[in-house]
C-alpha cells in the first residue's frame, strides 16, 4: 500500500519539490503527522505548523512553498488534491456483492448481483437497485424505490414510496426520504390531511447527512439537485427545489414548495419561508431568516453576533426602545429647526 | 376508479358548474393537469393559471367561478374538499392483517387480529395494539406501549416504556416518542441522572413528522392532545403538553413541562423556554424566540428579516451603538432644554 | 420494596424530621402525589404547594422546612438527593445477559457474557462490548466499535467504523454516532468529497439525546469528554470537542473543529460556528449565534425575546433605520454645536 510522491504527483497533476521516491501510506494533520503521512495546508490559519510538522510531505499551493522546507504537493488547489489522494491511500472497504441472509427483498424488487444488501435491510415491492450500489444494515426502501448505480446507502436509510436516488449520492444513517409532507387543511379549528401523493428525486452525486428529512412531494415531486451536499439534521419540506451543487449546512430548515438555486452556499441554523425562490450562486450567512425571495447572485444575512449577557439585555432594551427615541429626534429636529431627513430603509 | 364530478359534487356538498358525467381518476397541480385530473385553487397567488390549465375540473370557491370557464366544484373551503377528494381517489395501500414472519413478538403482548405487523417490527412485553392498527418495518415497540385503533407507525417509529397512542394517529419514520427526558441535577461540578419515570400521552388524530423527538416525562406524563400535528425534526421535552389541534413547524424546540395551548399555530425554527405557559389560539411566527409566558391570543414574532450581507453588517454595527446613540440624544435635550421624554417600552 | 423515611436519611445523608418508619415506595409530584409516596421541592416556585401535597414526605432544603407540616428529608441538594432516591424506588428492569437469538454478532466480536444484545441488533467485525453493558433491538455496530463496561444503547442507536464509547454512557434511540462529517473542497463550481478518516471518543458518563448525530473527525477523532450530556437533536460536527461535565440542550449546533471548554451550560437552538475555542465555565442562553471565540468565563447572548407582531414589526422597521437615526443625531449635534461623542461599542 502506499504511493510514492513520484507517483502522486504525476497522477494528481502536482509539481514536486523532493525525492520522488518517497513513500506516504497515510494522511495526517500536520500538527499530528508522523514520518510516512502526507499532510496539507489549506487554511491560512494553520501555516504556522509547517514549521514544526513531522509529515514527510505536505500538498500546499505556490504561495505557501517557501514556509516549508521538506517535500512538497504543489497544487493550485491543495484541498481538493489532498482530498483526492486520501482517497486513493484509505479506500472505504468495499462491500461483497449479494444479499445478506437476513435482509428481505421482495420478490418483485430487482436487485444488480453486484449490489451488496446488508442485515437486516428491508427491499419493497417493484424496488430497483442498480450495479455496485450498497445497501447498508437496517435501510427500509418502500414499495418502488430505485436506486441508481453506485449508490450507498450507509445504514439505517429510509425511503419511502417511489423515491429514486441518482448513480454515486451516498445517503448517511438516519436520513428519512419520503416520509409524508406536512399538508394539513384547516376546517373549524381542526385539521385535514392533505394527502400527499408526489414522491423525492434525488440527482447524481448527491449527499445527505445523517437524519436529515426530505418530504415527498404533495402533488409533485420533492426535487433534490444532482451534485447537491446536505448536511445532519436538515429539514426539506414538500415540494421544494434544491438546485444543482448547492450545499447546506446543519439544522437548516427550508418551507415547502421552496426553490432555491444552483451553486448556492447556505449556512446552519438557516430558515427558509415557503413558497419563495432563491436565484442561483447566493450565499447565506448561519442564523439567516429568509422570510422572502431572493432574485440576485449575494450574501445574506440576519444573524447578530452575541455579547456578554449583560451587554446584551442593554441592547434588547434600547431596540425595544427604539421608536421612542425615534420620536426624541423628532422632537430635537422641531425644536432646533431642522426638518427631519426622510428617512432610509437602507443603514 | 375513478369518479365523475356528479358524485363528487354531492359526495362533497359541491355546486357543480359543468357536465356530472365527465369522469376525473387523479389529482394533479393546476400547471401540470392533463385530460383526467382534478385540480384545485386554494392560494390566491396560482389563479392566473386557472386560464391554461388542462385539468378536467377544479375545486375552487365562488370568488374564483369566474377565473375558469370549465368544469368547476365550487366549495367554501376548496383546500379541504380538494383533500377528501384525493383521499378518495388515492386510496393508501391497504395493510395486510397479521404479523410478518420476521417480526418478534413478546408473548405477552397483545396484537388485534385485523392490525398489520411489518418486518423486523419489535413488539415487547404487555404491549396492546389495536384494530386496524399498522406497524410499519423496523419499528420498536417498548413493553407496555398502547397503540389504539387505526394507528398507523410508518416506518422505524420507536416508541418506549409505557407509551400511549390514540386512534388514527400517524408517525412518521424515524420518530423517537418516550426517549429519556434531559434532567440531570448538578453536584459539584458533575451532573447526576434524574430518572424519568413518567411516559408520553398522545391523543388521537395526531401526527408526527419524521425524526422528530417526544420525550417521556420525569414523573407525570408528556403529553400532545387530539388533533395535533408536529411537523419533522422537532424537540418536545419532558413534561410538556401541546394543545388540541394546535400545529408546529419543523425545526422547533419546546423545553421541559412548557404548556402550549389549544389550537395555536407554530412556525419553523422557533424555540420555547421551559416552564411557560402559552394561552390558546396563538400564533408564532417562525424563528421566534419564546422566553416567557404568552397570556392572550395574537400573534407574537421574533425574528428579523435577512439583508443584503454589507447592509447587514452596517445595521448590527449600529444595533450594538446604541447605548451610545441614547446617550448622545440625551446630550442634545440637555443642550436645547428639551426635558427627555418619559422611555416607552413600546416602539 | 419501598423504604423507610429512616433508611433513606441515612442512606443519603439527610437529617429527618418526622417518624422514621413511615414507608415510602414511589415518587411522585407535590402535586399529583397520594399516600406512600415521596415527593421534592427544589424549584421554589413550586413551594405553595407544600400546603396541599399528599406525600408521605417531602425531601427539600433547610430553607423550606417550616413551610411543610409534614415529614421531610432535608437535604443541602434536594434535587441531587431526590434523583438518587427515585433511582433506588424506581430501579430499571434488568436486561439479562446473552444475545438474542434475532441478533447478528459477527464472529470476530467479542461480546461479554454478562452484556446483554437484543433483538435485530446488528455487531460489525472486530467489535468489542464490555461488562454489564446494553444494547437495544435494532442498534447498529460497524467495524471495531469499542463498548466499554455498562453502556447503555437504549435502541435503534447507530455507532460508525471504530467509535468508542466509555463506562456508563447511554446513547438515547435514534443517536447516530460516527457517520461521515460534512467535508467537501470546492473545484469548479462542485464539491469533491473529502474522505472522513477519524472516529469518534465518547468518554465515560456521556449521555446523548434521541436522534442527536456527532459525526465522524475528517482526519483525527470527534471528541466528547466525560460526563458531556447532550439532549435530543443535536448536530456535533467532525472534530468538534466538547469539554468533561458541559452540558448542551436541544437543537443546537455545534460546527467543524471548534472547541467547547469544561463545566460550560449551552442552551438550546444555539449555533456555533466552525473552528472557534470557547473558555471551560461558559454559559450560553438558549437561541445565541457563537460567532467566534469565547476566552472568559461568563454568560453570553444573541437571541430577543419575542414582542406582539404589530409591536415587533415596528421595532424591526426602525432597526432597519438605524444608519438614518444616526445621521439625523449628527446633523442635530452639529447644528446646536455639539462635538459627536465618540461612538462607544458598548450600549
Amino acid at each position: 500500500m502506499g504511493a510514492s510522491l513520484g507517483e502522486l504527483a504525476v497522477r494528481f497533476g502536482c509539481e514536486l519539490r523532493g525525492d520522488p521516491q518517497v513513500r506516504v501510506d497515510h494522511v495526517a494533520t500536520l500538527a499530528g503527522a508522523q514520518p510516512g503521512a502526507l499532510a496539507f495546508l489549506a487554511n491560512p490559519r494553520y501555516r504556522g505548523q509547517l514549521a514544526t510538522t513531522h509529515a514527510s510531505a505536505v500538498v500546499l499551493d505556490a504561495a505557501s512553498v517557501a514556509a516549508f522546507s521538506g517535500a512538497v504537493l504543489i497544487s493550485a488547489n491543495p484541498y481538493v488534491t489532498y482530498a483526492r489522494i486520501a482517497a486513493l491511500l484509505h479506500p472505504p472497504a468495499a462491500l461483497p456483492p449479494g444479499i445478506h441472509a437476513s435482509a428481505l427483498v421482495d420478490s418483485t424488487a430487482r436487485v444488480d448481483p453486484s449490489a451488496h444488501v446488508g442485515a437486516f435491510a428491508h427491499i419493497g415491492a417493484g424496488a430497483q437497485v442498480g450495479p455496485r450500489a450498497g445497501i447498508g444494515p437496517h435501510c427500509t426502501l418502500a414499495e418502488g424505490v430505485q436506486l441508481a448505480a453506485d449508490v450507498q446507502l450507509v445504514a439505517r436509510v429510509h425511503l419511502g414510496p417511489g423515491v429514486r436516488v441518482g448513480e454515486r449520492s451516498v445517503l448517511q444513517p438516519g436520513v428519512v426520504v419520503g416520509a409524508d409532507g406536512f399538508g394539513f387543511a384547516p376546517e373549524r379549528g381542526r385539521w385535514v390531511k392533505v394527502p400527499q401523493l408526489g414522491s423525492v428525486q434525488i440527482g447524481a452525486d448527491v449527499e445527505i447527512g445523517a437524519n436529515t428529512t426530505v418530504d415527498r412531494g404533495a402533488i409533485e415531486d420533492t426535487v433534490i439537485e444532482e451534485g447537491v451536499k446536505l448536511d445532519n439534521l436538515i429539514q426539506i419540506a414538500h415540494n421544494v427545489r434544491v438546485g444543482a451543487h448547492t450545499v447546506i449546512a446543519a439544522c437548516t430548515g427550508v418551507s415547502g414548495s421552496t426553490s432555491i438555486g444552483r451553486r448556492c452556499v447556505i449556512g446552519g441554523s438557516v430558515g427558509f419561508a415557503g413558497h419563495i425562490s432563491i436565484a442561483d450562486d447566493v450565499v447565506v450567512s448561519g442564523f439567516s431568516m429568509i422570510s422572502r425571495s431572493i432574485e440576485h447572485p449575494g450574501v445574506y444575512s440576519s444573524g447578530i453576533p452575541f455579547e456578554e449577557a449583560r451587554i446584551w439585555r442593554r441592547m434588547v432594551a434600547h431596540f425595544k426602545r427604539l421608536g421612542g427615541y425615534e420620536r426624541r429626534v423628532r422632537a430635537l429636529e422641531r425644536s432646533v429647526g431642522l426638518t427631519a431627513q426622510k428617512e432610509s430603509d437602507e443603514s
